[in-house]
């Protein structure tokens, strides 16, 4: 599933069940709707995740979306720079979307982008390439993700409907209208 | 706490302590961040999101943000509508952002942003003006409601540093760097 010029999979880090699992979920569902091709997960195992994100990807299309659970975060950056991929990381510490967006949307390396949560390893600030701050406030890595890929598409991802989608909307001003694929 | 031109609350309707805690937590951490003056929710109270919020409001400033629970989402709408505010609900369902957003936009009326969960009563979809889609994918109604603002101020609110903040950050390629006001 590669709708764009890179590959673009997210990676999740730490994942804990009971504290993350409807963000983590709502982290899964914006990286498959604003234009990537896969959410990686470390952490704790939650069948239930990858159930979610399954089922969304087959009334709502993207099949080809991939959802893996990843030992290491580490090995996954080391082994994504090891294929000359960059790596981003989303964190209100780096340097401002809108200076350094441009620079990597220049780039036509593949991208991993990590989120983390509260209490990420000092290190991941040093093997990233870019650590970038979705504003300097605290607020969501959900938002975060949103504004990133929305920003690397130029608002580009969300006019895209899937070809392989069940079920579409039809935009209406007051009302649900959604229609089944050869209806 | 009135920074733009509009007044704008973000209501988050029918919170399930267990369920959405931190989900809400993240809704109101980004009507903060992304330029709302308040975050209104019904459902169940839970004091342990108000105390987040305001912990939040005192270290990294907007501490004029406001915080409140109601008891009717029906009657929060009619007080805004009663005083000429417009109504805007996101939803995968209604118009798509950048088909409707500069209307949005070029109207000086103050703006009240619904966001649901998965079971929105099917009235709220007549009540509001707006009915704003954020690409017409499920995702996040948190992913939805920072594209939301951010697509309203056209980028600007992630740049504003809060006048009464106690803890800024000094942006940085590769590390963490937060200065405490008056060191």
């Amino acid at each position: 599933m590669k709708v764009s010029r890179w590959c673009i999979i997210v990676l999740r880090i730490d994942h804990r069940p009971e504290r993350d699992k409807r963000l983590t979920t709502h982290l899964g569902l914006t990286a498959r709707a604003f234009g990537a091709q896969g959410f990686w997960i470390t952490g704790l195992r939650d069948p239930n995740i990858t159930k979610s994100l399954q089922q969304v990807c087959s009334q709502w299309g993207y099949r080809a979306f991939s959802v893996q659970y990843k030992e290491s975060w580490r090995k996954c950056i080391q082994g994504w720079k090891n294929k000359d991929g960059e790596v981003v990381h989303l964190t209100m510490y780096g340097l401002h979307v809108d200076d350094i967006i441009p620079k990597i949307r220049s780039s036509s390396r593949d991208k991993l982008v990590v989120v983390g949560g509260p209490k990420v390893p000092s290190e991941l600030f040093t093997l990233a390439d870019y650590n970038v701050a979705i504003g300097h406030q605290p607020h969501s890595e959900v938002a975060a993700l949103a504004i990133f890929l929305d920003r690397l598409y130029q608002g580009s991802s969300l006019r895209i409907t899937p070809h392989d989608a069940e079920l579409t909307i039809e935009p209406t001003p007051h009302g649900k209208r959604a229609r089944e694929r050869n209806t």
